[in-house]
């Protein structure tokens, strides 16, 4: 199960469930997975940069790599394999799919400044890891510090024909979206268009024409009926849910170790995973907020019964 | 009147009209200033980086702070001051408060780094316009790559007596209004606490101790409900409000140009400016943005009928 | 006298002298002008960052142009008016160019990153200023954050007919001279190159086909020299002058503002200018580092007399 | 043989030999190493940001750092051990450490902003390596975008115990040296203060108090001969020296791959290494680049018979 250009629906990027001492909750990391295919997704995504990856050494990497694939068995799991450098990205590439994944995610090292060097990166990634490797590229320039026009985008889609996918979250970005959708009509390769940034704007992109959502909000199960009510046609139903969780997904997408910390809470507060520990350098969430985060579950609920709680 | 730290409410960031061809549409800045105080805004701010100050020159800058400050006459008008070094900011903070301004607000420039280039450059700021003039922080990570951490701020508000208020719109913010509120508890003199960031979380912002909004949302008069309900304890009917708005908010806070451009289209659509227009180098909104902008008034509109507009 | 792909030679940035409170030295500004015209400059760039233009105001930078266009009356003058938006350079260039100045540079804000952004901001500042005043492109990474690769350049230079000199800064930077000159042989419209960086590299730069320099080490006298000898096939006795002042040239290759008080208490050494004063904010030199100046100029004066100066 | 703050000398910065395949050059491991011990090192640094490290993968990063060790059995070795993240660095840091490393090296990502955030990275990872472990911070600006004031690095040596070195590479820096001394002097634990930035201020460095060089210039043993003649107060005899080779030494500090390329060329030419080949992404020398640097080698011969190298 390799994956390709015509992937859609949620692949969620699942967060690593750490024990209280920092150890990897194992237990956690089957319960999610099978959270996630109960409730719809099409893919998983794993080792992302919200997914706490940069913190695991190279041994854990792969063995959670290698977990997830396992039990996510009937649906493909993209890897992240981002690394400082080619070497590296291609021992967990290999390694990943030997295990099983059906494709990785790359995101661009944040000294690229000008065209050719971003298009020239990508270039030389393909040739360390294979042209046989489906991959995405990530295009995260909040966090990444690396702008790609759709023109740079359109040049690494027509190079490389290993890219299948496009993880868009730029912001603003539904331009962007209607740019490579008119790229296509024009002559261009189609590339699977998944939205990140927590959602906060997939109830236009996937309008816009992206096939769909690659993102962590705590609630994967709306994503899916988002994503599937607008390519319905439902638009003002699809508008109805979404806007209903807009207070808490805007207060999840508070940037770095907050976000996290409030997902991972939302997250063990549905019996997802055990906990909401982080390994360090962690976040954490005040009493404050989390008395916050109950009244934003609270609101949510009155329209959607997945956000009622027990009480804490 | 001068501003002090007893400032509360909200303080509208007014753009600047432009007509088509890139002059200043003076008739639209008065029209917008009565609206202003119309819809109870407590002060006003202009000149800020999304009143597009950077691109007037400088006799245009104080010509259209002048007439902002007349036509404003009954509430205090800040004046953003930012330059590129202290002989302009002098001019200008002086010519501003000359003119009558209540105060200026000050940006640290993106090339400040460590705490103590922090706390110095205020402190020769303020040596430059004088301590008679009262300031505002504007700390604004995302946009100007300065961290101020809670302790940088309150160096700055004790080593300086003319720094009444903190524009706060560092994301996230909510745990640093709530150490800034605990170090006056703990013997900080108290600065006024206004929230920016368009307004993303005034519901949170207000619950954690801070004064209001100095935003520049083509609502605001949502903005004065929010602060008023919230400091009248009716929390839900403030949510209520605020998560009607909310959909159109996040719309309209796209980093940049686009965001500038769905206000101003927003503005002119309630026909508190003639034009949408901006000066170059300008954002433009597509006709699919016009388009998702009237369908999300046309949500906002069945909670808040000021969002019910006639048709384009 | 308009300045054209014909410049070369050295045109040295002028610093701006002050005196201890501040205020501009007028006195001084024409004796450093009266020097540079005597000691062989071609040209004399003005208001540039090393010139501590970002610390004057409005007024004082175009009386500061006036009266060093009038007195270097028979050499072009360039002027400097990078700024933070179209309007206030457009003020800037057309009263320089009205006072008499032969073409401006523009350096790009830090915001670009993108190849089309880049020449984009280049085709909206020709419009904003005129096509008919002939303009330098700054192209200074370090300082600046944007990456230009020689096909920017190239795009540049071939949009816009009055992009008549490239100010070349880039580290290392030898290859894109040697890029740009190869571009000319295929078609390209010849540009004239000088460059920066305090001359750290003009031995070679020159030899790889540059056509001077633009910079403002505190003994353009020696640039001056280095340019002739190496036009004049001297190889051996360029680099040995060279040489013999690198070691100083590399202590005032200090960035910020560290460089520029050593550039200045050399040139006060000199009676170029009557103090070393800078403007707030202000960098110092030490008693250790002045030391350390005067044993590298004494160093230097073995080969060059230049250097020999009285003790102080 | 653990590092402590005695250290001082010259630790050559070692580059890591390929073959023109991208294969780790093993024989020229050994040989470079025993060069190094030929010429006086007093230690050796592995695994730097210069020495291509982020271009190994876990399993040869750690494998070369033993061969090195091994190798270089009567000199202590510090390992570059800066990751992502800490379970990575722990990883190699210990087995470091096992395979007889004398200390590791850390520097700061370049995510961090705050003095607090800057000294709270360094307890995290001293948590994180163990206590027993020597570490040597890596305060490098131009290249991590970390700026670390005296007053932080006194924060970072005060509060781990074992921090013994700070590896001095900011850009003007002599007055930072300085300011260190001047702490000590005033109670502050010694630590020992190597250089890098190519040796471009060396000679002035250990006059200000550093204790030598941990850097990569191709002629490690003409760095061992300044630090010598320095601390020997012969002044005039170190700059001679150090004057001879600086027009060569500035032309190989060009920064990321470029001065890489003329670095491993040179050490190619003197023998040292086998090939000048760079793992991919590259740099590359021209035919002109290496004109330009044969020529400045014939030129420090003059001064420097081990420069003197046979014709290519």
């Amino acid at each position: 199960m390799k994956l390709d250009n015509t992937a859609k629906g949620v692949f969620p990027i699942a967060p690593t469930p750490f024990h209280a001492d920092g150890r990897v909750d194992e237990a956690s990391v089957d319960r999610m997975t099978d959270f996630y295919l109960e409730c719809g997704s099409t893919g998983m995504t794993v080792l992302g940069v919200m997914g706490e990856a940069p913190k695991l050494d190279g041994t854990e990497s792969l063995a959670l790599a290698k977990q997830f694939i396992k039990r996510a068995s009937s649906i493909p799991v993209v890897v992240g394999v981002t690394a400082p450098g080619f070497a590296a990205m291609q021992t967990l590439a290999r390694a990943s799919m030997d295990a099983g994944a059906a494709g990785v995610m790359i995101a661009p090292p944040n000294t690229l400044r000008t065209d050719d060097q971003i298009v020239g990166y990508y270039r030389q990634a393909v040739e360390a890891i294979g042209s046989d490797i489906p991959f995405v590229v990530q295009d995260f320039p909040q966090t990444f510090s690396v702008v790609m026009t759709p023109g740079v985008l359109r040049r690494i889609i027509e190079e490389n024909s290993s890219c299948v996918m496009v993880k868009h979250e730029d912001w603003p970005g539904l331009e962007k979206i209607s740019a490579l959708r008119k790229f296509e009509k024009e002559g261009m390769r189609r590339v699977s268009i998944l939205c990140g940034n927590g959602g906060m704007f997939l109830d236009f992109e996937v309008e816009r024409g992206a096939d769909g959502a690659m993102t962590g909000y705590a609630f994967p199960d709306m994503l899916v009926d988002i994503v599937k009510l607008t390519q319905a046609g439902e638009r003002d139903k699809a508008h109805d849910l979404f806007d209903a969780h807009l207070p808490l997904l805007r207060y999840e997408q508070q940037q770095g170790t907050t976000g996290l910390a409030v997902r991972k809470y939302v997250m063990a507060r549905r019996g997802i995973i055990a906990s909401d520990a982080q390994r360090k350098p962690a976040g954490s969430i005040s009493a404050t907020a989390k008395a916050e985060v109950e009244y934003l579950l609270s609101r949510v609920a009155r329209v959607d019964p997945r956000a009622k709680l027990s009480p804490v």
